[in-house]
């Protein structure tokens, strides 16, 4: 018992008083329940991994996007998370490959470049010509893009690094923008 | 009674019941706070203008921002509403001056370009270097800022017409992006 709660509590969001509570009601459950609850949880492991270019969560190695020949590799966009490669494929629009950083710099909470993916993504930098940093526009994110630019320019100073755009949210009227948004939209604006 | 319903049924989003609701409202009070209800009426209506040059709500003609001899005269900052101009100088980052288009272009509400303030907008061309368009990122505010670099292209080759950038908002996560968003927050991407 004290195992499994030791063992539950590594989860995040759980503290001892919620593995205590679900260390309980595995208990309580019939040998088939926990059963299946132990089985899915050695499937995942044993299925689904990192892959090893991109780090998205893949069942193949390497993953789809990386093995894809349409894709065009010379255009790494890097995201904070693999959920966020469903984000940007739901636009159509992009074709490059990607590359997943698995969270953002947060010097409070303890995570420092090599908590990150940043290593493999240095090794990947010959093939590429533009690096687009989609990290979100938080303190976090822009934290993190300023960091990884620098870091690319070192090492690859050829490589065109891009930011995604801050600004108005489509179909928003701007009288609702803040002030910091509307300052990025007024600054990245565009010729057309 | 009649009339005052009717009168107050010109007004937006006040329809027969609510302008009786309002006239009754009006019958119960006292006689000086209807005249004091009547003077602000006229008062605002004889205090306040639409400045000559650029269309703001003023008390001077011409307005504020137009007589700064501080503020870069060659920008010109054209937006759908006056309240537009606060959002706007809240950034503290914009220095040129503004145009007030007083509403978007609107086929299905009956508003083509005759109905807003764009003659004033073409005789100020001359004295341009850049016109951003900053109305709203939503179909009307498209479909105006579209018609009008088309319009002033055609009157002044030389300008630079600009549009705010449509983004992900400071301080969100790409996650909750919408694909319209997050589309033009890849087209809108800027060399950092």
């Amino acid at each position: 018992m004290t195992r499994l709660i030791d063992e539950l509590r590594k989860l995040p969001g759980i503290g001892t008083k919620s593995a205590q509570r679900l260390a309980f009601h595995v208990l309580r459950s019939s040998p088939e329940d926990a059963e299946k609850l132990a089985g899915a949880i050695r499937e995942l492991k044993a299925s689904l991994y990192l892959c090893s270019i991109c780090n998205n969560i893949t069942d193949v190695d390497p993953c789809s996007y990386c093995t894809n020949s349409v894709r065009d590799r010379q255009t790494i966009c890097v995201v904070e998370e693999p959920t966020n490669i469903a984000t940007i494929e739901k636009t159509r629009s992009y074709t490059g490959v990607y590359h997943v950083l698995h969270g953002t710099l947060s010097p409070i909470g303890g995570v420092g470049p090599e908590q990150l993916r940043i290593a493999n993504l240095m090794t990947r930098l010959a093939d590429a010509d533009e690096v687009i940093l989609a990290t979100s526009p938080t303190t976090e994110g822009e934290a993190t893009a300023r960091y990884l630019v620098d870091e690319i320019h070192r090492a690859e100073p050829r490589i065109r690094v891009t930011r995604i755009a801050t600004g108005v949210p489509a179909g928003s009227d701007i009288e609702y923008a803040d002030e910091v948004t509307m300052s990025r939209a007024m600054e990245g604006r565009r010729e057309i």
